[in-house]
């Protein structure tokens, strides 16, 4: 793969890059239609990274189909699939970790202490091994996008990093590899999220600028759906994450709710 | 510096690269000579790294000599000299560390406490402005060496590092930018760091396998000279430092001891 990287780089070709963990759905195929409009070459990695998993999450029942994902990934143009294993990445006394000091103190970070450590390091030895010029990633995952951002520009990576907005379904309910575990009942649980953004949104048009009064109409909203368990909703600053008490300019609201045993997040950047 | 480190690499040349804080001595111009004859690019960076020094360490003491040390790269063939600054590497909300789990836990990490996240993040941030293919340090800092090995390994860098025997006085004192801040009569005393590995490697030449019986002739050595004051004396293994009780295969016998406020490290290979 590093060898690859650099033939294509002293080609004079440019480098796009999609990091995944794999079971594509309609969100990573934009990820890649936007890689391939930014690349010569498109490079998909799968790889479902242990690291960023703790001990009691579902790394186990994450679900994986790198059959279907190939087929997918050749439909979209990609020009090389990077399915590294798990002894490839962290061999033998592995001990080197990326860490953040701050944006990880937040949000998904709090109840997910060892995620974004995961996460920074992994995208971290995948920009080494594939040498993106530009790589492209999710706006879902809010906040791993901004520890993304953040990292690559205290560590110097000379690699432009692409936002995509949310897919979501016909019904709002945001696109990601972890509905499949989701009974059809679950399932109409988890659109309160989306429904809890779009009240959020309402509620700001009307002139609430109290963070707290939303964040009280929406979770009342989501705890009136079945088998809902809120995680957090916070209403903060897009850059460091910090908590917004009153809403005078573009906040992001973002929430993690657990539908049965899975967790899903989902955000909403809100205007005054 | 990362332009032009692509269109070097586009062009088919080699990236040679030597990172120093500058102060440069003989040791400084051997690891030039080795960059020289590998790359057809020679990239000498000089940087007094802030997040490297404790804070009651000699940050401020630490000896700068910008002209001289360029004079000294011309003569040696260096091809650029990349000299960021403070707020250049670390500006406003810098919060990424790379950081070690296991190998700071010993040598100068012990008293040093965060030292190696701090070479372990700029050697990190440098690497990614310079892009070299190889890269190259001195044996004289043991851990550093072990610690960027080991970094380079688990984060993928696809750089080589070469390692260069440390290079000594007529009398044996390890070169280094520190030994300018010693009195005439601390320089003697700083002797006693090589004569104390000298004296070890003769031990074991005649036998002796316990490192303590080692570690303790050793420190009397050093100790029967002035203003010494030892912080650490260890005998361990290259790869792991970790502790070796007794030497059945080769280890390295390293240590640091302050004199006066100056604080010198040292270290050797021996065999059975």
């Amino acid at each position: 793969m590093k060898a690859r990287s650099d033939r294509m780089r002293r080609m004079g070709n440019t480098v796009a890059f999609v990091p995944t963990m794999g079971f594509l759905h309609e969100g990573h195929l934009k990820l890649l239609k936007e890689g391939r409009k930014r690349g010569d070459d498109l490079v998909l990695s799968i790889f479902v990274n242990p690291t960023q998993f703790g001990p009691n999450e579902d790394l186990d029942a994450y679900p994986r189909n790198l059959e279907r994902d190939l087929a997918l990934a050749e439909k979209e143009g990609v020009d090389v699939v990077f399915t590294p294993d798990k002894q490839m990445l962290y061999g033998e006394r592995f001990q080197t970790y990326v860490q953040l000091e701050h944006l990880p103190n937040h949000l998904c970070g709090i109840s997910r202490p060892v995620h974004f450590r995961g996460v920074a390091t992994v995208v971290t030895k995948l920009f080494n091994i594939v040498k993106p010029h530009v790589a492209v990633f999710g706006e879902k995952d809010f906040q791993q996008l901004a520890v993304i951002r953040q990292m690559v520009r205290d560590l110097d990576f000379d690699i432009e990093i692409v936002g995509i907005p949310t897919v979501r379904e016909y019904d709002g309910l945001a696109m990601s590899s972890r509905n499949t575990n989701l009974s059809p009942e679950q399932r109409t649980s988890g659109l309160s999220l989306h429904k809890s953004l779009l009240q959020s949104f309402e509620h700001i048009q009307r002139g609430e600028k109290k963070s707290s009064a939303i964040i009280d109409a929406a979770s009342e909203l989501i705890q009136s759906f079945p088998e809902t368990q809120i995680d957090y909703i916070t209403i903060c600053d897009p850059d460091t994450l910090d908590d917004v008490d009153i809403i005078d300019g573009p906040v992001v609201m973002a929430l993690a709710v657990k539908i049965g045993k899975t967790r899903l997040i989902d955000n909403m950047i809100l205007k005054p």
